[in-house]
């Protein structure tokens, strides 16, 4: 999978179309004038000799089959929090309408309370795959890494309240933000390297060097491809860091009006804002 | 929500032409000549003068954005297991891969050990919805009911392998065969009146009345709708009765060859074999 673009950015010009584009390495996206590629899906761009300025960045993907979310990836977050080491990743799903934009509101319904964030890598699938045995063969179907919030209602994922499944308290619509570009496996570099910051309200609650991943990008795509056609457009969150309101003590519970930053090195932030309705 | 038919079968007729039909009320649906409907989803057919012979019965659905499967939601069940009743629908997800057809092979990987079924009432929704609070009022969105299993692999559902969540197990491509038609809600009638029975080679494993449901249909489009866009096309697993291979003494394990019968009074009989790769 060697996808066209090394810095994706999907975005609405000023004349309100959607357009992708090869984003700046550096700077904001906002205002920049950037080449344009066509094509309908990130996997099959073609660059042209158009350009356009980015008015809205919009998340990388206009659509996504499924989102698999892993718990518990984090080394030393594993080792402090005492859990033992699980065999296999944990998996959970978020539906398709779960993505949202880097830079939009996260619109709560008011039943969901305790309001978490987990910043995360995310993984875009570019190539339908099914029965990878070898974590190194898995990374040809990646097409590129983006950042990621999952965000979650702690009430709703309480073990009395979900019967201990942690799907339904992160299903909700928009509750998987994305961006704000999508970096080619090439242009990305290795993933141990990357850095994961999240903040909230421009304070620091997460930070994580992405080689404490207990089971990497290949580990997860020969796992949920065992048996399973992992189509183009899957998104694969890698699993969260320590350092979630939950657990704070006592617990920051996010409330309307704050924002949530999940910046990753070599990809950059979202940023979005929770509401309630 | 008042579709155009009353027991919609898919099919290909003898020339391999995927069609839409009224099915008959009673009889073999192979050999039948049916009515044909015009349109590209269930919930946009129009009846025509034409006729076409069922030579292949398919998934009532071509497609589904995605299936909802509900742990634990009989209560003779629930009793006899001495199991606390759950407050909320415990939920997890089989994605858009997993669906499979009322007659067709349902193809394991050798890593899928311990294999078993789940004879259940399906659920497909005719028309997106969100946030819809009132039970009876829920069922607007329904466009009918089917027959399905919901096949699992309990080796990957153990605790210790799963981290407690259900859908891995039971999402492998082709776990969930629906069919043989969707009868529509005025066609079915009342769902405490239907009976459902699963069969493993011809011999009766599961048998409930469908009034046993501790969460009622309405309340499950309830649930899985707060916050989150339900789909047309959308299927939701009603859940299991007792009966499964799981608990038996010793466990029933299903091999290669094995068939399983998933029959639903007014709806009528699935029947998938069970083959390893």
């Amino acid at each position: 999978m060697m996808p066209n673009f090394n810095r994706l950015v999907r975005f609405k010009d000023s004349d309100g179309n959607i357009r992708y584009g090869e984003a700046p390495s550096s700077g904001s996206l906002i205002g920049s004038e950037v080449a344009i590629y066509k094509g309908t899906e990130p996997w099959n761009l073609n660059l042209t000799k158009e350009r356009a300025i980015i008015s809205k960045v919009l998340a990388p993907l206009s659509h996504t089959p499924i989102i698999y979310g892993i718990g518990l990836n984090y080394k030393t977050h594993i080792a402090e929090a005492g859990w033992p080491t699980p065999p296999y990743p944990t998996i959970f799903t978020k539906p398709s309408g779960a993505l949202n934009g880097p830079f939009s509101t996260v619109s709560i319904n008011p039943q969901c309370t305790l309001m978490d964030y987990e910043g995360e890598l995310a993984v875009v699938i570019g190539k339908d795959c099914k029965n990878v045995s070898d974590p190194a063969e898995a990374l040809e179907f990646v097409l590129g890494y983006t950042a990621a919030n999952d965000v979650s209602s702690r009430y709703w994922q309480a073990p009395e309240i979900s019967g201990q499944q942690h799907g339904y308290a992160k299903s909700f619509d928009g509750f998987a933000p994305i961006g704000p570009i999508l970096v080619s496996k090439t242009a990305a570099g290795p993933v141990g390297d990357m850095v994961l910051v999240t903040r909230v309200n421009d304070e620091e609650r997460q930070r994580a060097k992405l080689d404490d991943l207990l089971f990497g990008v290949g580990d997860l795509i020969v796992h949920l491809s065992r048996g399973t056609t992992l189509k183009a457009g899957t998104i694969i969150l890698t699993g969260t860091p320590g350092g979630v309101a939950a657990f704070m003590k006592p617990p920051a519970w996010l409330k309307t009006g704050d924002t949530v930053e999940v910046e990753i090195s070599g990809i950059g932030s979202i940023l979005n804002e929770y509401v309630y309705q």
